[in-house]
C-alpha cells in the first residue's frame, strides 16, 4: 500500500491511499496519517480521485519525533579522513544518531537559507514506525515499521563545525527535511529485505546525475539496529520517523571493485563529493547549493517506474 | 489563564481552562491544546467541573518540537570545572541548545530506567510558542510565547559522556521529560518580566529540600534569546516547547553573597550537587536516583499558592 497526504484540512494534511502507479488515490476515513498510525489501522474509501502530486505535503507533515541515524559509516569515515581525524573503532558497532526537527517539508517545497551557510542535500531512506516499546531488540524491531519513504535531510555545512564543537548535536545546522510524495508499506516494496531497502537511490543536481548509490550496500546499521538504538531508554510513539543517514557506497563508482574516486556516483550529498576532492587534490571543487540550484531524489523499480515519487526542490533566492 | 490537558479523548488529551487556584476547570471547545495553538485562540465552555490533578497528562503530551537550552551557564561552568576542563568563552554569548524528545510525561508518571544509567532530574522552566517565523530577533521573540510551564528533564548521567563524545548530542541519555500539571499564560504570571520567570523553583528529594534556586537569577540567555537561537534557520511550529535548561544559581546558598558551597540549595539536579562535592572533596557523595526515590518540583506565588501545580515523580523498580 502507498499513502500520501494532501496539504488540506489542517496542518497534518488529508490522508489518501495511492495506486501503485501514483495515478489515482482514495481518501482514507482516518483523516490523517497520524490518526491512522495512532490507531494502527487504515481504512480507504471506495471512491477514486486523481492523485495530484503538486497538492501533496509530506506524508507526515508533523511527526512526533525524528531520529536520524548515520548508518552508512563510510560517510562518517570519509568526513574524518578529509579533515585528517581518526574515526573511533566503535563507530562500526555503536550507531550515530541525532534527534532532528520532526516537521517535514513537502517534496517540492523550496530550499531556503543563506548560501553562506553551505546548503547541502542528503538523500536518505526513512521508516515510519508504529508504537515501539522501550528496550526492543534489533531483531524484533522491524515488525514495527509501517512505512518507508525517502528524505532530503537538508544540511547547513558551514554551521555544523561550530555547532557540533559545543557537543549538543545539530539544531541550527539541520533545518526541516523534505519527504518523498509517497510512503510505502514494506510489503509493497520489492527491494525491502525485512530490515533495509535495496536499490539505486537516484540524485540529480541541476538535471545531471550526481548520485546513484545503492541503499542496500554498505548500510552498517539496518533499520532494526537503528530502531533498537533509538528505543533503548524511551518508547517510540506511533509516527516516529527513523532516518538512515546519507546513503554512501564505499565504492564511489557504484559498481564492484572500483576504489573511491572523484566523479564516482556512490554519494548522496555534496559534502562527500567535496571530501573525495579534498582527499585527492587537497581542496574541494564542487560548490554547495545556491539560488536556482535544483536537486531531484527518487528511486525506480525494476521496470523503471517511480516507487515513492520524486523529491524535487529548488533553492530559493535568499532574503534576510 | 491556566490550561491543562486531561488524559482522555486521544493521545493529545482534552484541553481544559483551569481556575487560578487549580480548583475547577472548564473544557475548551478547541478540544486539544495543540488545536488551540494551531488556531492561536482558545474558547472555554461555560460549564465548570472539578479539576482532578490525578487525571492530567502533560499540557501538550505530544509537541511538534522540543528544543532545550542550557541558559544557566553557571551549570555548564560547574560541569566543566568538576572534570577539569576549560569552558569556551563563547558559551557566555552563544547559547547551548539541543533537540529533545517532544513527547512529554504526565506530572506524576513514574520515572523508569536502569539505575546503572545514573538517573537524575533537572528542574527547568519552559515556554510553549505560537508559530514563530524563521529569523526572529531576540527582542521580538517573547511576543510569540503563549504559555509557561515547569519541566523535569530526566537525564541519564552515566550514558551522557559516551553519547556526547560521538558529537551528535543526546538521544539515549535524555528520555521524555515530565511537565507541570498546568501551563500558564505570561499575563497571569506575577514573576514574568517579559523574557524570563522570577521566583524560587522548589525541588524536594524524598521530602527534604534539595533546591531553592531562583529562576530569574543567573539566566544568561532569556527566552527571547533562546527562541531567536532556535529559529535562526527554521520557523518554529505552534506548540514548540523551549526549555531553559537546569536552573542553577551561582550563589549556591540561594541568598546574596554566599559562595558556591556544599549543602547549598542553588541547584536543581543531582549532577550539580555532585560536581560541587567533587570540587570541594575530590569525589561525589550524593547518589543518583534509585527505585522509590521521589522528586517534587513546584513554584509558589507570593501568597504561598502553587502556580503550576507540582511535578511529583517516583522512580519505578527496574525490570529489563
Amino acid at each position: 500500500m502507498k499513502v500520501a497526504s494532501f496539504a488540506e484540512g489542517g496542518r497534518d494534511g488529508r490522508l489518501v491511499v495511492v495506486s501503485n502507479d501514483l495515478a489515482t488515490c482514495r481518501p482514507a476515513t482516518d483523516g490523517t496519517l497520524q490518526a491512522a498510525l495512532d490507531a494502527d489501522r487504515l481504512v480507504p474509501d471506495a471512491s477514486d480521485r486523481a492523485f495530484e502530486l503538486n497538492q501533496v505535503s509530506a506524508p507526515l507533515p508533523r511527526a512526533p519525533q525524528f531520529l536520524d541515524g548515520s548508518a552508512y559509516v563510510n560517510h562518517v569515515a570519509l568526513v574524518r579522513q578529509a579533515r585528517g581525524a581518526e574515526m573511533p573503532e566503535r563507530f562500526w558497532t555503536d550507531p550515530l544518531m541525532y534527534q532532528g526537527c520532526s516537521t517535514f517539508l513537502a517534496p517540492t517545497d523550496p530550499i531556503t537559507g543563506d548560501p553562506d551557510w553551505g546548503i547541502d542535500f542528503e538523500a536518505e531512506v526513512a521508516v515510519i514506525t508504529a508504537d515501539v516499546p522501550r528496550g526492543i531488540a534489533a531483531d524484533d524491531a522491524p515488525s514495527f515499521i509501517r512505512y518507508v519513504m525517502l528524505l532530503n535531510d537538508i544540511s547547513l555545512r558551514n554551521l555544523i563545525p561550530d555547532e557540533l564543537s559545543k557537543g549538543f548535536g545539530f539544531v541550527q545546522s539541520k533545518p526541516p527535511s523534505a519527504c518523498s510524495p509517497v510512503a510505502v508499506t514494506p510489503d509493497a516494496l520489492p527491494g525491502w529485505d525485512g530490515r533495509k531497502l535495496h536499490g539505486t537511490l537516484n540524485v540529480d543536481l541541476n538535471g545531471a546525475p550526481f548520485g546513484r548509490a545503492d541503499a542496500g550496500v554498505d548500510m552498517t546499521f539496518d533499520f532494526g539496529d537503528l530502531i533498537s538504538h533509538a528505543a533503548k531508554t524511551r518508547p517510540l510513539p506511533a509516527g516516529t520517523v527513523i532516518g538512515s543517514g546519507t546513503i554512501s557506497n564505499r565504492d564511489a563508482g557504484g559498481g564492484p571493485g572500483k576504489p573511491v574516486a572523484r566523479g564516482g556516483l556512490g554519494y548522496s550529498c555534496i559534502a562527500e563529493q567535496r571530501m573525495v576532492e579534498t582527499i585527492e587534490t587537497g581542496a574541494p571543487v564542487t560548490p554547495f547549493l545556491g539560488a536556482g540550484d535544483r536537486v531531484r531524489i527518487w528511486m525506480d523499480d525494476a521496470n523503471g517506474n517511480t516507487i515513492f515519487g520524486a523529491i524535487d526542490q529548488v533553492v530559493a533566492p535568499w532574503e534576510e
